[in-house]
């Protein structure tokens, strides 16, 4: 085969995502989960695509597909490169996919070109990130780093099989729960690609930016409580409207959140009791999504709006409540990584964004066992989770010539 | 039987309103709908309460109930005096039977203390004005001023028996739209007393009050679409979030509203799609529903509206729209019975509060037939349309102590 170039390199790549998005548990859409027929049909197809790239092949206890080559000294640490092969239902091409081919590609390309890595690298796809079957996301990277529990053995899926008994049966009955792959003092870090799933790249018309953080989150549900009423015989200064309360909270987490950037707060979810026309609404709950790269800008904000919850109901004789129902820390990415990672984006493109990761990704749960660094690709309009989810051709090549760059550069620096 | 007090008339009014809430078509709860075997049996209970204040008592082709007693001259005009005896399901005992039985009260204490009236009454218990079992209002109150219409007749209850085939039955067959009662030029008016089903009354701390005129009311849905987004990704300053819109609207209805008194507006339901804790919401709709006794306040409070929408709208990128699904004019009160009624209340309590009336009544139906006014008796917590729906004993005393002095006043002004 004749040494490519690195355009050819990423049109390969760009067919590869293509063929890969065809590899479904449904006709017509993109549909991958947890240790379904079409995640092992995915396993074996990118598992060709590494032996091409001189990997060896492995799929672990947890599903997940490792494609690993030795450093040139049996001291030598491991570099990570992934993200995961699962999909949600009716997906789009490049999300979790995109972190798994391109540093294949980037592999075979400098493989091709006789640049020897000082260093093992091992490519990995993992099994499960988006928590489609079993209502919980990162069964496979849990796995790989050695956090797969007992718990989650025991979650089950829609028709009631359970993970352990999904994953006892792919191992032929001799399961046992997974140790980490390796121990932390192997390891020189993991390099996770993704597509940004946001508009921030788009807008600042960049291929690639390089993720200073995974933003912690907090969710919680809110409830204003107040009193329902006749719509036309209740004057307004004699109503406690629980919906009146809640809209002008909403419009203090938005001004909060606007005014702090890069702090984010959502309310997705609305419901008002009774819910008539004719009714002064008596309850309101909303959702409350809160998000931030620092722990203490998400606690912090979390604290002033639950005052201006507070201050807002006290005001209007409401009742209120802000119930945090999950609370993940945020993570934050490996400063030696991000900052080699960053000379490569700026020799690739000119410029570097830095910029926080709003949702979470396989990182978060490999950062427990080695720095993280991840780069995140411009995706049209945002868009993701959806088939219409696009990374253009151009954009791919720029990635691509990111890591190739970031390899090299790791390779030079000595380290790992 | 000896001449009652103007009190024990007042309790013997109570024990008969605690009596017909147990003619009900549901065991343990008061719910009469239009024609059913328990307005039947209402019709015939309160029927021997107008027999026995001198009433000659006949049901009409709408199922209203009829008391009348003539005038001592052919000549004399007749003043209207009722309310409804319909309710809800699992109502309170005092809507709309309040205003049939306490003219009944106060007829019969005239009669005991040889008081005649120089004009012919009519006590009226309309047979429909909830609009439960058909879902639409008022088909007693527009047969007896011969408004009910072909269309009226063709509405179908849940067991898709129509209008028109439960009045024929009742009518042997014999049915056909019924003419108004009366004449114009033959009436002199019609009163009707009511529950306030609000909080005005009892915040201001008074027995009853005078409606000036029943609110026109404009029902609307109104929608705000934005753009979705994941809730982690998209920065504050990139959003197109619907909800948001929507809480601003919602506030400055609020706000425009409470500096308009006596017009209110209200927001009763809201939706947003797609509804997820994590999604931006990409559309949100809501109710709108506006009061004011004026069209003009109305009309003009609903302009404002409209446009601040659509300012909100403009500058957060979104789009809006507001479409009138219902659109109600106001009924004035006339002006000469009011004056009248006013100078009643100030006798009885000293003070007189004019109010508006936020809810429609019969009032609104029999106003096309001749002019018509409202007095409203205080409900503990203006609670309505609920088994605790409560008025005091003496407040019951109080107004049926007005409706007494208005019939004096009639008399002796020498109308009608």
């Amino acid at each position: 085969m004749p040494i490519q170039t690195l355009a050819q390199a990423a049109a390969r790549l760009s067919r590869r995502i293509d063929q890969l998005a065809r590899v479904s548990d449904e006709r017509g859409a993109t549909t991958r989960t947890f240790m379904s027929p079409a995640m092992r049909r995915a396993n074996a197809v990118v598992g060709g695509w590494m032996r091409q790239a001189g990997l060896q092949v492995r799929v672990d206890a947890a599903g997940n597909l490792v494609g690993r080559r030795e450093g040139p000294a049996k001291a030598a640490r491991t570099l990570l490169l992934g993200s995961h092969l699962d999909t949600v239902r009716d997906a789009g091409r490049f999300d979790g996919v995109l972190g798994v081919l391109l540093p294949i590609a980037a592999l075979e390309f400098l493989r091709d070109r006789g640049v020897r890595l000082p260093f093992a690298v091992e490519v990995l796809g993992f099994s499960e990130e988006e928590g489609v079957r079993f209502s919980s996301a990162y069964l496979g990277s849990k796995g790989y780093v050695g956090e797969l529990k007992k718990a989650d053995l025991a979650l089950r899926d829609a028709e009631g099989i359970s993970v352990g008994e999904v994953l006892s049966q792919a191992a032929r009955g001799r399961f046992s729960l997974p140790a980490p792959a390796h121990l932390r003092r192997e390891l020189a870090g993991y390099l996770e690609v993704h597509i940004e799933q946001g508009p921030v790249l788009e807008a600042r018309h960049l291929a690639v930016g390089v993720v200073s953080a995974i933003a912690g989150q907090t969710r919680a549900r809110v409830r204003f409580v107040g009193k329902a009423g006749h719509a036309g015989t209740t004057p307004m200064a004699l109503r406690l409207d629980s919906l009146a309360g809640a809209a002008q909270f909403i419009g203090a987490v938005e001004a909060l959140a606007g005014a702090q950037a890069p702090l984010v707060a959502t309310v997705g979810r609305i419901a008002v009791r009774p819910g008539a026309a004719n009714v002064i609404p008596a309850e309101t709950e909303l959702s409350l999504d809160v998000r931030h790269p620092l722990d203490a800008g998400r606690l912090a904000a979390l604290a002033r709006i639950r005052a201006s919850g507070r201050a807002i109901a006290k005001a209007r004789g409401l009742s209120f409540s802000l119930e945090v129902i999950q609370d993940n820390a945020a993570v934050a990415c490996s400063g030696e990584l991000t900052s080699l990672l960053e000379r490569s984006v700026r020799r690739v493109q000119g410029r570097c964004l830095s910029l926080a990761s709003g949702a979470g990704h396989d990182g978060v749960i490999v950062s427990r066992l080695t720095p993280v660094a991840m780069l995140f690709v411009r995706c049209r309009n945002g868009l993701s989770h959806h088939p219409e989810e696009f990374v253009h051709p151009r954009d791919l090549a720029a990635a691509l010539g990111v890591v190739v760059d970031f390899l090299g550069r790791m390779a030079e620096g000595g380290r790992p």
